[in-house]
């Protein structure tokens, strides 16, 4: 092994990588025809294996504004969901409440406009909770399982620790940190920079 | 003493309340002149003492977008300048540097709007560098001198600690902590929420 080899497993120990999740929504397959007239169409993957960014985009529509232009993921889903920021909630006239994805009991809903018609969410518009995909492998050299809540010290432009993360193990994950745009702009986060999760073990 | 003072006592000990900062602009004498065809009047006082929001509005703009009706703060300062979140600066497409306030040098320009004209700023649009105002007295309670980095615990909906955080100690001060609008969303802040300094002491 070199000394590159080597400091790629040790970061690969300690660190994981952050990313930033612009609004986006997903939908279910019926909602994809009212929108599209036809199913969502990969447009490229994202870093969770099997989502992908659809080529289809729709515009969220709140009482007070709306976003054109939202990026849609797939594939589609059981229900229809719409994941802001805070700061976009505002913008909507939407009292979003922060929550894990798919949880989205007792949440306001929206209206999406798609190229070939609308559909009204009765529900699914969260602000996502920040949360940890992590591959068994990694979350075992880290010391974190399936639920734990966490912190998390980013090493960005800004740097904070981020409290009540949550950890979501799974075989199909690769290890990512999710914030949404208010998460990475407070910590100054730029493409590829780090976490490190600073929880006692469990 | 009752419990509620001695409660009140211990808390100011401990904690700083927390507030949001939304986008705002400083001005000049000159430049108020130039926008609004007279100086700034106060509208309401800010918790900063003799800092005050003005009844005036600008519209500032950027190569990208623009912001109408934005806060102009008082009094007139030696140069003009804009503070944004991050979230702001890339609607108006202008890579604003977080800085103190007043740390302009080499910073990116912006035209501010008035009812009576227009200012080409040549520099200062920043993104805040989150701080504490903070007296004398706080600054000894809590073991912290001016210009030192602390870390600071929020208690908030979405907890967090931000490293990182300049105390700027002052006679001239209330103790309070300033965030923009970005880092507020990112640790769910309402009003009256309350942070902690979790650095070593001094």
């Amino acid at each position: 092994m070199n000394y590159e080899t080597i400091a790629q497993a040790v970061l690969k120990r300690i660190f994981i990588e952050l990313e930033a999740s612009g609004r986006h929504v997903h939908v279910t397959k019926e909602q994809a025809l009212a929108l599209f007239g036809h199913p969502l169409t990969p447009k490229r993957p994202l870093s969770q294996p099997g989502q992908y960014l659809a080529n289809e985009r729709v515009t969220v529509m709140g009482p007070k504004g709306e976003f054109q232009n939202v990026a849609v993921l797939g594939p589609e889903r059981k229900a229809g969901q719409v994941e802001l920021s805070m700061t976009d909630a505002r913008t909507l006239g939407i009292s979003a409440p922060v929550r894990q994805s798919g949880d989205i009991e007792n949440t306001p809903g929206a209206t999406l406009r798609g190229e070939m018609g609308e559909v009204q969410l009765p529900q699914g518009v969260i602000v996502a909770k920040r949360h940890i995909h992590i591959t068994p492998e990694d979350a075992e050299k880290m010391g974190v399982t399936d639920k734990q809540i966490v912190k998390l010290q980013t090493y960005t432009s800004r740097p904070l620790v981020f409290d009540d993360v949550v950890v979501r193990v799974s075989p199909d994950f690769q290890s990512y940190v999710h914030l949404d745009y208010d998460e990475a702009n407070a910590c100054g986060f730029q493409t590829g920079d780090l976490g490190r999760i600073v929880c006692e073990r469990s």
